[in-house]
């Protein structure tokens, strides 16, 4: 079967934040939102690209010399091996795009490092 | 060098229709931007499956039991192999996400078979 998906709809599903949740596939590659707020973890990952939209609010992700800020309306890849943290001042809802099985924590194992098989 | 791309300054740098611009990769994945109006061909990709993200305006694609209308802020996977046929009655904005060397028309050759490769 073949269906759309709704950002705002899956949104309303979950309020927890750095928590991704899986709403699409495509090939071997999943699309997931998350809520973030404050900041993340500096982490990396080392096998895959990572995609970052924003939905919803504004975002900073900083990189060893540099912070970019992405918008809604905006996005950005960040490459492989690239080390980043990103953070939010205030919620913001985004989607990621990255191979199946991508941890959110990438190399740290962390208390934050959540489950990479939530589909909502 | 890792710098974020604005949906709506890449749109503003073409104006045809059903001609898809490159706007980043992430792996060997493609992220398209494309401007539709009325309807394409009937076609399918066999060799896999395809996203389309709206990002202002309203789509339907077409398949051979159903028709979907899409709206901003929605997306939609269509299967490997699946025939479909997108229109859209007034011009919409669209993001399309495949593999890099992805032809628009799929498995036909028509005069609207736009090249591949074309980065904005």
């Amino acid at each position: 079967m073949t269906t759309k998906i709704n950002f705002n709809s899956k949104f309303d599903k979950f309020h927890e934040h750095w928590s991704p949740k899986i709403i699409a596939e495509m090939n071997d590659y999943q699309f997931k939102l998350v809520k973030i707020k404050n900041e993340f973890i500096w982490h990396q990952h080392e096998h895959t690209d990572e995609v970052f939209i924003v939905i919803e609010g504004k975002i900073g992700i900083e990189f060893e010399n540099e912070t970019i800020e992405i918008n809604e309306g905006e996005m950005i890849v960040i490459p492989k091996g690239k080390q980043h943290r990103p953070f939010a001042k205030q919620e913001a809802k985004i989607m990621l795009i990255e191979p199946r099985g991508v941890v959110n924590t990438g190399n740290i194992e962390s208390e934050i490092t959540a489950p990479s098989d939530q589909w909502i």
